[in-house]
């Protein structure tokens, strides 16, 4: 019966080369007769047949790479069988999701929405102003961002929580970026002009993201390294408020660590203790808002409404003692009026529109991430879709409007978004709510603003970014993965002591390294049988599981690349010899074949090829059997195509390890 | 019997969460109650313990990461059970391997040894000069470069078959970007200098990656765009020598493909109809000769001999001639004698070191790939091991050593190894007798040399290099992996184009691209039962297997990294909503679990950590359940200490699909 089960394989197996699309091991039923020692349960020891998957071309092949790369969500699912005119509908409600929820608006959401815009307004006022000086900008541009952005967001964006403004990391990479080149005291017009100019090759390039389909890119921002980044930027920033906090009027431009800290003392004559004690009472007392917030939820208006009652009671404080306090520095004089168009101020010739590009980018991208992760948070507690690429058209869109109206970056911020969410906002309408209150402000209240002092700015600064040193997070990346933390601890280091592009190219690199290195040294694990199955795991994993004797069964963990393709031919010579090894040592039989588990070999090139068959022949020289399980449909018609399937031919491929094991120790035992 | 079930289960559950090492999903037996529509292998419906993996320390983790990344070889297993002595004996053979074989040597291995020794000198001769042409060099030093290092290698080294000498594409890439910045021809002493100083860097970066264990560096040029690169580089070389074939004077000194073609075609007024008469028919015999070798190899002896008979014929010729030939350049007077020492030579101080240092580490990482590749090739036909770490040391002592001699870059070469291979070579004294030979040469012959015409070398470099454009090799990759080839052109074109530097820069850029596109998109497939097992594989792959009503099998095929966690939670639940929007389409039976086959996720990130708890709950959301099938070790204990499996409790984990889809199936019979 044996020399017949033989001799039906190689039919069967010219059958494969002739019509090259089915390699059928054998199909005949063993019965009894396959009785082995290593193998307990033997009601399923039929063999199945190992086939090719059905061929498809190359151009459906690219056809269904560009499509998960591009569209893995199938955005034109919802326009499926339904009618043109509903077609028309669905693709107006797309384009602008507001279509979606007005119609439906109603009192009671209304009266909900009321209640959060006033209450995010209130955060937002003292918020723009401050961010501006963050940025090196007037503190009207704050307000200004704070008006046209959040309408055109509205219109475009399908978050029903954001809080849209402008937000500190975006706000102080613009500004020391800008300023590394320009000086905002000396050139302030040119300055203006080029925070304009970024802030529209910002939205040009979060649309184009968003347009193009490429917003998988900021996944490359790990969540990792932005604990770090953001910790990172939150230090220097805070430490950069110093200047308004302690009152120095000299003070460094720059954004690292050490010039920061050096400016902090080298000026300890200018330090005021007016500015100081008043500073120090406000951080206070904005600290302990805060606290009482993140404690009690309920409580969120305690920290929504401390910025504007710091501001109001600051600038009130100032214009009482003004005769006593003149060293004091405050914000001045105002311009009223709504936002003035500012297209004519857009910068693009001369010596400076790289910057203006690389700046737009840099915030482009943070400020995006940003949005993104607020839009999915909140979508996420209130189980709807917000789709990645959409949202950044509707963000890029409205910073190419903003910047034609004296707006700078702006984005959701994630303390607006929390605070809008807890004030029971129900739709986007909140921002217009805000808006209006701006609108009001902007109008009527600015001269209120012309006492309030710098120091206050800077405690609500401080306030807003000790919320971004997130230590819990890290501590978590600590216990959970290792590198993770290394690349979190990297990009804070790398935004403390060298620079804020620096600090996210090394984040970057060390998250892509990590990806590269566990390609390069994927692991390899030895499989046991689990006593009493056809079952076969990892001998370090499951204790239960046992060596099969003259078996060396391998999983291989990764794709086969050009990166691993060595390393993985000698890491599993480097098996045998061991296994031969302990062999020798425990009198065990005979090492007789090495059976290589290839379900987590997703994917091979052309070097995985070669060193696929470099591996037989090295075996064959050892007189040893090699065996490919499971092999995933396109590796398996890479290895054909290549003709390495060629010598595997009866004897080399199986769909289960059991199966394997099954047949190959029957097919010693009738031929021993 | 069902409650108690349930009841066991828990109770196994609270034990895993007090041990925290053992998660027990059911170990009672089930019997015929488990009875399925799907599965009809009823025999092991028993269920298996789904356990974590035993604990391992940070440090122990640490220790075996570190030891996979840079000891994978296990380099010290031979001094393993040994006794001092012997420990001593191994070490030095392990750092001399000349020791290995030298005192086994014979007369007949001697005699082998001389034929093949004598073979490559013959072919060593005119390649060293003309390589050195190659690189701006004079004549001479390619014959130095034949000399030392061959002896350094010889005593290091541990490839038998390997041929010691200048090369083609690292004397072409030194040539060009150290004649990018010093003309070679207006500042020879500085130029010289700075070769070797690059040939002291290039040793110096060899070693230390061999020392340092970073050997795997140089897998990250893939061999498809080497394939690319060498074609490019061959283009390029064989275009530069229209200089010497058509006697033009005049000729640039860059290195892309339009610069090269201009200088070629602006210069026809310089071409000289005797020069282009002789060179064109040495070309075609040198051609004629290695195409007889290359279709038999037995023949090997016609090419390797043909250099050396070309250049004494056309030396006779132009010397018989010398009145009428006045205008054929040649190469002229040649010093005598043995290589002087060049250590006062290297070149520390001054504005070149940085573009040394680069040369170096270029034109280091080219040889060191070249001379690697070899000394595997040759290695893996006779069925020894080549130590790619160690090979980099003797390499990169032979560069230190030789630049200490006026020698250049030099390397395995592919063309010398093969026809020492083929000459019979057993071990590497072949190469001490070439070093013999070319000593000989440099003593006594020199001035044989004087006539010698530069077409001959021209046309002799045109032969070495034509054999590296490999288009069978480009074919291969283009039929096998689109993606290869696409890596392939990238590095071609890059180097034909724009540059050798930034063709590399490409060419490996690409390379990781695909890395990190196989990661950030990979495949999610759906899975089917196979009738009458218990085994499940893709549908699209296995026409036989099934759906399972009711379920919905997803393999993912990588590991879960940040790059690709919001798109697995996407595609996931598209999966899903596919499955559903089928189910309504084909009145089939409601969806009621998604199980996850994680085999193939071997690694896991906070990230992905964050996707499963996310999947979890939409899942929930949903009213679907969600289970995790054969959770790797590593995969398993993180998200174990993330507490994400808690919400696995019971039915969430599974050692397979099929007890997965037998245990739930059997679960919803009970309570419907």
């Amino acid at each position: 019966m044996g020399t017949s089960l033989n001799r039906v394989e190689e039919e069967d197996y010219s059958s494969y080369t002739n019509s090259s699309d089915f390699i059928s091991i054998s199909l005949e039923d063993n019965n009894n007769t396959t009785k082995t020692a290593t193998s307990t349960s033997k009601s399923s020891s039929e063999l199945h047949p190992v086939c090719l998957p059905p061929h498809v071309t190359t151009w459906q092949k690219l056809n269904h790479r560009l499509r998960e790369i591009f569209f893995p969500d199938d955005p034109l699912h919802i326009f499926k069988d339904q009618s043109w005119r509903r077609k028309l509908v669905l693709a107006f409600q797309y384009v602008f999701p507001i279509l979606r929820w007005a119609p439906h608006y109603s009192l009671s959401l209304f009266r909900s929405d009321l209640i959060a815009g006033l209450t995010i307004a209130s955060l937002a006022i003292p918020q723009g102003i401050s961010y501006a000086k963050l940025a090196n900008l007037q503190p009207i541009i704050g307000l200004y961002s704070s008006f046209v952005p959040p309408i055109v967001y509205s219109v475009l964006g399908s978050s029903r929580h954001i809080g849209i403004g402008p937000v500190s990391v975006a706000s102080l990479v613009m500004g020391t970026m800008l300023d590394g080149e320009v000086s905002h005291s000396n050139k302030k017009d040119l300055y203006l002009e080029l925070a304009f100019t970024s802030t529209l090759f910002a939205g040009l390039f979060q649309a184009s993201l968003g347009i193009f389909r490429l917003g998988f890119i900021i996944d490359f921002l790990s969540k990792a390294t932005l604990i770090g980044f953001m910790a990172g930027a939150a230090v220097i920033v805070s430490l950069q408020q110093l200047k308004g906090l302690l009152g120095i009027t000299h003070f460094t431009s720059d954004m690292e660590l050490i010039p920061v800290l050096e400016s902090v003392f080298n000026s300890i004559k200018e330090w005021k203790w007016e500015t100081i004690v008043m500073g120090f009472c406000f951080l206070i007392f904005l600290l302990v808002a805060r606290f009482i917030s993140t404690r009690k939820p309920r409580l969120f208006w305690v920290s929504a409404a401390a910025p504007l009652t710091s501001v109001i009671l600051s600038s009130l404080l100032i214009f009482l003692l003004k005769s006593k306090l003149k060293h004091v520095s405050i914000i001045g004089h105002l311009p009223k009026g709504v936002n003035p168009t500012s297209e004519n101020k857009l910068y693009f010739h001369g010596p400076h529109l790289q910057l203006a590009i690389k700046t737009g980018i840099i915030t482009g991208i943070l400020s995006l991430t940003e949005g993104i992760a607020v839009g999915r948070t909140f979508a996420s507690l209130h189980n709807y879709q917000v789709d990645g690429n959409k949202e950044m058209i509707a963000i890029g869109f409205m910073n190419i409007v903003g910047c034609c109206f004296s707006c700078y970056v702006t984005t959701g911020s994630f303390s607006r978004s929390a605070v809008n969410y807890n004030a029971g906002a129900k739709t986007i309408f909140s921002n217009i709510v805000m808006a209006a209150t701006v609108l009001v402000t902007l109008l009527f209240l600015m001269p209120l603003f012309h006492y309030t002092p710098d120091f206050v700015l800077a405690a609500i600064i401080i306030t807003a970014v000790v919320g971004l040193v997130d230590y819990k997070a890290a501590l978590r990346l600590w216990k959970l993965d290792k590198l993770d933390f290394v690349a979190c601890c990297c990009s804070f280091f790398g935004v403390l002591f060298i620079s804020v592009q620096i600090g996210l190219a090394i984040a970057v690199g060390v998250s892509v390294f990590k990806i590269i290195l566990h390609v390069t040294r994927p692991n390899t694990v030895v499989l046991g049988n689990i006593p009493g199955t056809q079952i076969f795991r990892s001998l370090n994993h499951y204790e239960n599981a046992t060596r099969v004797p003259s078996f060396l069964i391998l999983s291989i963990e990764s794709p086969i690349f050009f990166a691993n393709s060595l390393y993985l031919q000698e890491r599993i010579s480097r098996w045998v010899r061991g296994e031969e090894n302990r062999i020798r040592e425990n009198n065990e039989s005979a090492l007789k074949c090495v059976i290589l588990d290839m379900t987590a070999v997703t994917a091979i090139d052309t070097s995985g090829i070669d060193a696929i068959s470099e591996l037989k022949k090295n075996m064959d020289k050892r007189s040893l059997q090699l065996a490919l399980v499971n092999l995933v449909g396109t590796v398996m018609e890479k290895l054909h195509q290549s003709k390495t399937l060629d010598s595997f031919r009866s004897k080399g491929l199986y769909l289960t390890v059991g199966e394997a094991v099954d047949d190959l120790s029957s097919s010693w035992k009738h031929w021993p």
